[in-house]
């Protein structure tokens, strides 16, 4: 039996992703081999990186100005390798620090340039995305990073945040659910476990023009001109994941592309806070119903015995995956876009059932 | 029909590890969804991650004093991290330049700390590596580098250098055909996709005194410290790679281990230097006779339009990846673990008839 995945990463993939991932394993397109033991520099692996690049362009609208990369590492490197590349001498990074991740990027980046905290979301509990008015930015900021969507706290920006300097963003956890505004964006990146395959990349999409002065004392694996210049391919990519990605990347497309994602998002999101919200309390959202995410719905219970029971009930209905994060406790139900409304509606359905024996 | 896969990485890996992959891809060990779809805090993942860390110490019988790390950025992410952590300001890095992937190691640590190279290949061809009293090391050096075995130029130590300082190596390809010495070790790092799995990770194993000393100015992915601490599940990591590495660690155990593979590492190599010491110079070997690689055997034949025949030829009769690297030319064939020695006798085989029909 398949089991509801609501894990917030790795996390559910498409069914008919990994039933042709497993049936070309071994031996793929007739080559004698399977695609993982294949030379990265042949016709065949070339094939499938370029179109898993083509089609992050095709379904993202990413203009010709924006160049497309699979690096690996995770949105974890990313969080060096952007003060690295785009500070120089004079110039600041400015942060807004809305939980978890953004605080791991402003204190990774610390280290390798010159940044600040331009808003502070601990005042506020982290509960809500900084309004444009609030992002304190100084002069010399070259740009302000954002955590599009903050997959432990449960929070979104609902609209990108209108300043004068460009804007780079961890879109990690809403990835291929919404469009991105390439003109307000010098850079956005994101680890690919959640919205676009396994794990083993980050997809980082980064202006050209930015490239041409970045900084070239790094090491080259550091270095984003490196591995544009060299479409991803400087050193071994990791196959397997870009494999997958791709194919992914195919059935999002097959499924209507990020508009059609962009709506199941919000219909997935709706299902869970409408049953949150209809429990008159028995759930209870911890986060400002303005910056409510779409992909990562976070909830509590009214105690921790009672969070307990309902998960471990939920487990046993063959729902998996709806525990909070360590760090904050209680459940969370990501949703991202692989996961069927179906499984979202044997949850609903299963929290007003769970609701009327415990409430 | 499976190919006899002589790709010099990725490449060919144990056809019983691919059919057991493909087997449990979508459903994994009745848990209702893929390995590659759980959360990498859950105990099917933990189980693969740290059974996959108990076999590389087992096999390469490494002592409780190292960590054995899997990161991503394959080995080129290592030419940063090894001077970025092991150096400090007084200390200098020294690099034996052995060739394409020494040479790399070194332009990239020049970056991140104070490099020098010990000994220079290049007046030689880079036909052989050093001896050790050729190695020239001055005061104040933390570590001599060294690549154990170069994939390009086919030329690997077969002695370690006999030094004052610690040892680091990049063993990518000739990880776990020969065993190391760990008094003399530091680190040791490879990319996995040559003997030990897919592409998507490198293996690092650092010796744990060391992390005591190294750099914290660093963003925490750079940092071996931070990953040896949480064994390597600091952030998300490559779930495929590390569980096709964790099987085919199983299928070298299952073989009879390092030394099984080196004993077969060593009659592979002999059938194709055999086959071109025979040949009354038809075939060429380009590299000296006590260097010679045993895991990426280089060879020439009288021109360019010959090698072009031969590897027409080659492919055709169902032996792949055999191309030199497009930097040298010429002929390679890549010997590693998963290889078969049927495949080798194959390729010899064929190596004899090409030359009785063009001799």
């Amino acid at each position: 039996m398949r089991i509801h995945n609501f894990s917030a990463g790795p996390s559910t993939l498409p069914l008919a992703v990994l039933e042709r991932a497993r049936d070309e394993l071994v031996e793929y397109h007739g080559a004698g081999m399977s695609l993982v033991e294949m030379s990265h520099r042949g016709p065949r692996y070339d094939a499938v990186h370029h179109e898993a690049m083509r089609l992050v362009r095709e379904l993202l609208e990413v203009p010709e100005e924006f160049a497309v990369l699979f690096l690996q590492g995770g949105a974890t490197l990313q969080f060096a390798m952007v003060p690295m590349n785009l500070l120089h001498a004079g110039e600041r990074g400015a942060y807004a620090d809305t939980g978890t991740w953004a605080g791991k990027a402003l204190a990774d980046a610390a280290h390798h340039g010159a940044v600040y905290r331009a808003w502070d979301g601990a005042p506020y509990g982290y509960r809500r995305t900084p309004h444009s008015e609030e992002l304190e930015l100084t002069a010399a900021t070259r740009y302000l990073h954002i955590t599009s969507n903050e997959t432990i706290g449960g929070i979104r920006y609902p609209q990108w945040p209108d300043v004068t300097v460009p804007l780079v963003a961890d879109m990690s956890s809403d990835y291929l659910t919404r469009p991105v505004p390439w003109e307000r964006f010098d850079l956005v990146y994101g680890g690919v476990q959640k919205n676009l395959g396994p794990a083993g990349a980050a997809l980082v999409i980064v202006r050209r023009s930015t490239l041409e002065h970045t900084n070239r004392d790094l090491a080259a694996y550091l270095r984003y001109d490196v591995h544009a210049a060299k479409d991803s391919l400087y050193n071994t990519p990791p196959v397997f994941t870009i494999w997958i990605v791709a194919e992914v990347l195919r059935w999002v497309r097959d499924r209507g592309g990020v508009p059609a994602m962009e709506a199941a998002a919000r219909r997935k999101a709706e299902l869970v806070y409408g049953t949150i919200d209809a429990s008159g309390g028995f759930y209870r959202s911890p986060v400002d119903p303005e910056s409510r995410s779409l992909t990562n719905v976070v909830f509590r219970l009214a105690d921790e015995d009672l969070e307990a029971r309902f998960l471990e009930e939920a487990a046993a209905q063959g729902l998996s995956g709806l525990k909070g994060h360590r760090s904050v406790g209680g459940c969370r139900a990501s949703l991202y876009n692989a996961l069927e409304e179906e499984s979202v509606r044997v949850l609903t359905e299963f929290m007003r059932d769970f609701q009327a024996r415990n409430g």
